[in-house]
């Protein structure tokens, strides 16, 4: 909630937009810090799904056995798992591989030329192992209450259509990856030195906020590992009839999120057309 | 809770405030970074009201159908949904607009001239339509849920009068006006390396506990295009009869705020009238 | 949870102590600064007042209004009223006034000379009067529930002794007061690197986890303007009766906080003896 | 969530590991910061069992004895007072010992070399002493109800097996311990400028949302000191059948992941092997 008006006392110079990512960078492929980062995505999808799912079992199980029918965390407890799991799987795997933990972040940075296809098929491919892998030990450990309470897998509540539950996933994955392209702005750190560079906070905080909002429509997604786990873990037709709609919906959502930020809140459009040369003073 | 005395070890000179900003800018009409702020505003607020008044309508249909009682994520939850949305969107849209999302917010700003008359009625017009497309989004999601659930439209409460109202609004928006003033103080980077700047994470705050305090009397509004949004799509007489609260509070809350801040804390008024000089060393 | 090797790296003049305020210091009675910070205590103390007793007889009309046992914000929400106003305040006023808020707070700071007795005793009394004003003004937006649901007022509850509640107050300012000293320690700042300076983050959320803790035995005090204020204006003999423990557990929690964080972590005792010359590398 | 493209543009020399710690210090004996050292961690162990058992019992009390079934804080508040708790206490000793508060980190950290094998054990018999005294103050504070509602010890609950329990507990300290060591990595803060140097806050959450998800199981410990206190204050046989799952499973989980971090993520082991060289430029 600054002025812009300070905004022009920067130098325009003080920051380098990186060169897009190339789409095929075989060089990778030889490097440690590849796999590294694979293994590290892995883990943390693991962790993420291990511990938000075992919340939501764990609540409803309690919810149904105890004589306390306010025993468990509730809604807002479910949801500040999955927030705060993510702002410290973020935080302690930003460094080494950028902490994408979800299919649909890893897209928004593809399309918007941040990773390579190959770093991101890779990511993809290790987040939805992790997830399964995470969702299997919570089966392992509940397995009287896993089936019993839904398994964590994600459906169109009662009530509610396909195309709004569509509709939700497609808007809070928006919310969530529009978070993360102005958490993580090269230009930011050249340009507001009043807006700390806090990244992970409000990034899980907007995975809080998602799940606050639409855990009563789909159980809330927009992370198609996520759901993907949940379902092949869970393997009920229910899960399987819905599942499309996690990852058309979070991969839209990631889209509309990337061109927002990249062509009109960067501007990108503009300066492609040189029809506005202000953006450079601004 | 630093002690005073450490703070005369600062060059009284090494920040500079900004010169007030002109009523009329119309330089500021000519460059596409006004254009991209009023549409991070215009989404920023959409996208607030939009996850907010879900939140509320699905906590009120669960309470509403669900065999579990406590099912719902609560008036904490609805609080939190508020006040977390404002600090990530505060995050996000700093450097671009400086993240205003609230007429009283832009209204306090244009007393204190820190932003130009003709960006301050921008704001409001781009922040109201996106609070209307917001709650609408609500509404086509929720259809048969969102008129039996009061719309997320504020109303002062049975068992309260008007002028109860109108204090609630008057001082909540003090509260969140005198932090986004504090928070964002260009004094405060020069003077308080004890205090980092964290400015939306207090911002959001902020919103949070006037929710948590108001929520019981008006439904907390504290942002005229929040309830004006609401008005306007739920359409019912109870919330147009109520609503002229929810523009005048809060403007005079961030009016009083305003005046707070820049005569009394910041001794403008001293300062004018050259009766202590003290401040200078302070 | 950093590793104690680390910090031999500093080099161990890089930080002044800034040297004991005077018990009397007529100078600063002159500034406009100080009449600034107290006027600063007083509307902090009132705004902080305001909001959490405002959230404690919301929630309890609430709950005995509604037909939804769990409406109301919770013991949860409370807590957090309570925590989160003292950090948005503290971070709001801690360069004005230090950011006290809070007797105990200044007492604790006053027995460590970081403020003089005359900005102690005048800051006590702007506190006392701003945390009248405060649930005054909650009496006056509430009339019909204030008395009905307590008025905010200390007591110690049914079952627990009034040592229980004294031991209870003791260690919870202590908790309180620890912090202060910790996050605002000027050595810290010359030699952690790794410890942020979020000051005001962790002071309330020490708030916060005391009153979760003791809620269900005193009310939670920790902060004599804030029982003062509330017996004041609820005025009825269970609140004046047990209202001594409110200022002798505070003060005594507050001046162990002062005398633990100065002899034993600053180790000025053993550095006034000269027995042990280790601490400047350390 | 940033792109690992970014991380090029740091010159690989501008962190230096610290040397392994040696296993023997005799020196440390000499020195006063040692014994403040030992002083913070029994302090802060026993603040940290102080808070949250009394948050526990407390809760349990009200449950059972107030006409209002929501009036407590719920399992969401018992996990916020012990992942809040240990934010504040790591924030305030880490610059005095380093703010472990957990023999899981400290065997971790001694696995890993950062402390000497003298420290460590001082540090884990100063913080089982601290947890016996902050819960037996609570069971002095709450006679009557301590007792009644289980004295915070840890066991596992009915419908679990024993190896549930130990699996919950391995993994939930793996969670905590990989937290501690990527927050507070040396490499981190010359490499990621984009990351925050916010290491209470992740850790802190850490053990929140481990609490969340395992509560139901074990009442989760995943720190040997707290499930020692109160073991050795309540002293039921219930307590301490399941006791050697509490030593076991932490000591478990951050052996792994110290050599997660270790061999894994900081590449130790392949760097030993010197079968690459790209860890360097990454």
């Amino acid at each position: 909630m600054a002025k812009e008006g300070e905004q022009g006392s920067f130098h325009a110079k003080d920051y380098v937009d990186p060169p897009p990512a190339p789409l095929i960078d075989a060089a990778e492929l030889k490097k440690w810090s590849f796999y590294r980062a694979l293994i590290a995505e892995f883990i943390a999808t693991l962790l993420f799904l291990y511990i938000t799912v075992l919340t939501a079992i764990g609540y409803n199980s309690q919810v149904n056995t105890s004589s306390d029918a306010c025993a468990g965390v509730g809604i807002l407890g479910i949801a500040w798992a999955f927030g705060g799991m993510i702002f410290i799987l973020v935080y302690c795997t930003a460094g080494i591989s950028g902490g994408h933990i979800n299919p649909a972040v890893t897209f928004g940075l593809l399309v918007a030329r941040k990773v390579s296809l190959i770093r991101a098929v890779s990511y993809m491919v290790a987040q939805c192992l992790g997830a399964i892998c995470g969702v299997g030990l919570v089966k392992a450990l509940q397995k009287s209450y896993y089936n019993r309470y839904g398994g964590g897998a994600n459906v169109v509540a009662d009530g509610y259509s396909t195309g709004t539950g569509l509709g939700a996933e497609i808007i809070g994955t928006f919310v969530l990856v529009y978070t993360v392209f102005s958490a993580t702005d090269p230009k930011r750190n050249a340009r507001d030195s009043h807006v700390p560079v806090l990244a992970p906070l409000p990034i899980g905080f907007a995975v809080f906020m998602v799940h606050l909002a639409t855990i009563p429509i789909t159980g809330t997604g927009i992370n198609p590992a996520r759901s993907f786990g949940a379902a092949v873990i869970y393997d009920k037709k229910a899960a399987w009839d819905d599942h499309w709609i996690f990852w058309v919906g979070p991969m839209v959502g990631a889209l509309i999120a990337a061109f927002y930020h990249q062509f009109i809140l960067r501007a990108g459009a503009v300066k492609a057309l040189g029809s506005f040369r202000s953006q450079t003073h601004v």
